[in-house]
């Protein structure tokens, strides 16, 4: 048989403020594009995130990689990052790039992809809420 | 047999942010007290809200309050103004009161329980994340 | 220390098609109040129940009353009736009684009722979507 | 780093009456294959759409396409046709084509291709209970 | 108006193996009521727990109780009592006691009573699947 | 049109027992790596199983594959063998392979590969907990 490769996925959550804005762009076109997201007093949302690591099974361990590791490491580089904050305001990775689901999730795919073994794959899935999300990574 | 009430049951959702903060309090008590939530950036989620009115069912309609209207006065009186808007800084209600999630319920009870007939139980529960969330009313 | 009561609750399923209709009112009035779910040609829903049972532990089995009698009553009494039937059509309960979720609620509330101990306290709660509910019962 | 493609996920909802069921079979077998789906008075459900749109990040707005503009080409183009409708009898599409979830997913694919950019990826999952989900498209 | 009660509601889980058992009955009678419950070697669960204080608002911090407070104290009285546990042999609760969902919620209500102000009420609910569950309490 | 592959998804449960342990190691290196998961007494699960099988749609039924088929195929395959059992004591499978999530999903693909056409693709999601689980399969 085939040796098919495995993922395992691990579920997070953060909570935070933003507002989607373009600083090239008049307040008009802002409003026209981004609507009632582009609120200069911000919103905020639950993000729910799933981290998943795509490989083989480890024989010893019966892993593909360790979901507490995996957990640390969502928790130390992603939720103690976004986790009640404002994300324009409080982050460096949004003061220059408009923290919409889609930018969020690559953020969050760069700042995890350094962490885990090159020889697995890395995909994000993130909620913004229960209707809308993405999907980004390998 | 015992003529028992009925409950119907209606959901909605906003998204907004918030900050907890006693203005009576210095810095470090609302540090203390409330911790990340003291955030003076905000930060936010995805409100979950269940409204649930109780009386007998009207022989006519089988209904006992059309939930399209009660779909309607949700939407009206409580997503409209606090969907997508920073609570202390864009809304009336928490001006002057802290938004935990206890003071958000008692306030929708009270924006709407004018709009619902005297003879009708009203009952809020809301969901500030998923694991935490609060019930008030009759 | 008081002896308070315990509450076993059991969740089952079933898909059915309905229309809201009043036989004693016309076509425009049964428009006006019952909108879409007046469709002549029926719409449908997955409706999913819960059932509340109330009572003291019994102290040999540890239980208020077996889940799986329970599953059993819920199955014969309601699933086989409801399940992929058209309520107004294919039941006896709805040929004359407007199928609401108020009146569904009720009636399975009354198709259960005998089947339970007399000291047992039933409540129904019915999803007809994820966001609409009701609640029946003592 | 290379450029992956990001997806956008937006959830909608919609409740139809249904029956399974092929014309050109006896009645006996329609029920042997279609069982009680193939009831002739139809059932129903309420059914989970998700609708995935995969392309690159348009680098002004940060988003794959704006899910208003997603949300709304939804509900214009399957929720207006198939909400509250049954779909054997008051749809052009299930007239003569048998409404399984497959096909139901596949027809929904089609209705909304068009309104989608060329070079955007477009999948469907269509949830018709909690149980039985299909997956179709790029 | 009057001044009605509010409840905060926090949610935990916990996984944990057990059997059930009635150590006076022979092994044909504890077959037959508790059925594959009754597996030698245990079967398991995740236990999802959700924990309800109602009382006044505190008019200083707008909470009823803190619900740091409230999880540090599920976690340190529950979770770590129970979790990765079995029930029957790593516990002294269920030494001599069934555990059944309802003697599993009793004994959460009296772990965590001791430490809930006493003009708080509690109640608790546990899921043993997402399809049975319990309530319990004032 | 091109003509793409449909997937049909079946969701089904299991409540089992087990623990982690290599039986090569020495128990300071079992704990070190399965930390509670390796509690010799066992801890459980509440397994939630989802069977995605994906092909062309057969043009007389409007199916893939007949979903109640495949209900039957895993409730005989799968959770009559792994429900409210032991796994590291009750199944053969187990008897020498460590039962984590990647390991049991795998294990499900091989009981269910035989049971369904070769064209037919077949792939496993299992989730351990709601925030742990896996994929297997093609």
């Amino acid at each position: 048989m085939l040796r098919m490769k495995i993922t395992v996925c691990r579920e997070a959550h953060f909570n935070s403020a933003h507002r989607l804005h373009n600083p090239n762009w008049d307040e008009e076109r802002n409003k026209t594009i981004f609507g009632k997201c582009n609120n200069p007093n911000y919103h905020g949302h639950n993000y729910d995130l799933i981290v998943k690591v795509t490989g083989d099974i480890d024989e010893e361990t019966g892993y593909v990689m360790d979901t507490k590791v995996l957990k640390d490491l969502i928790e130390e580089r992603v939720i103690e990052c976004f986790d009640h904050k404002n994300l324009n305001l409080d982050t460096e990775e949004f003061k220059n790039l408009n923290p919409t689901a889609e930018n969020i999730a690559k953020i969050i795919y760069e700042k995890l992809r350094g962490g885990i073994q090159k020889d697995l794959a890395l995909r994000i899935t993130l909620y913004e809420t229960r209707r809308n999300y993405v999907e980004y990574g390998e």
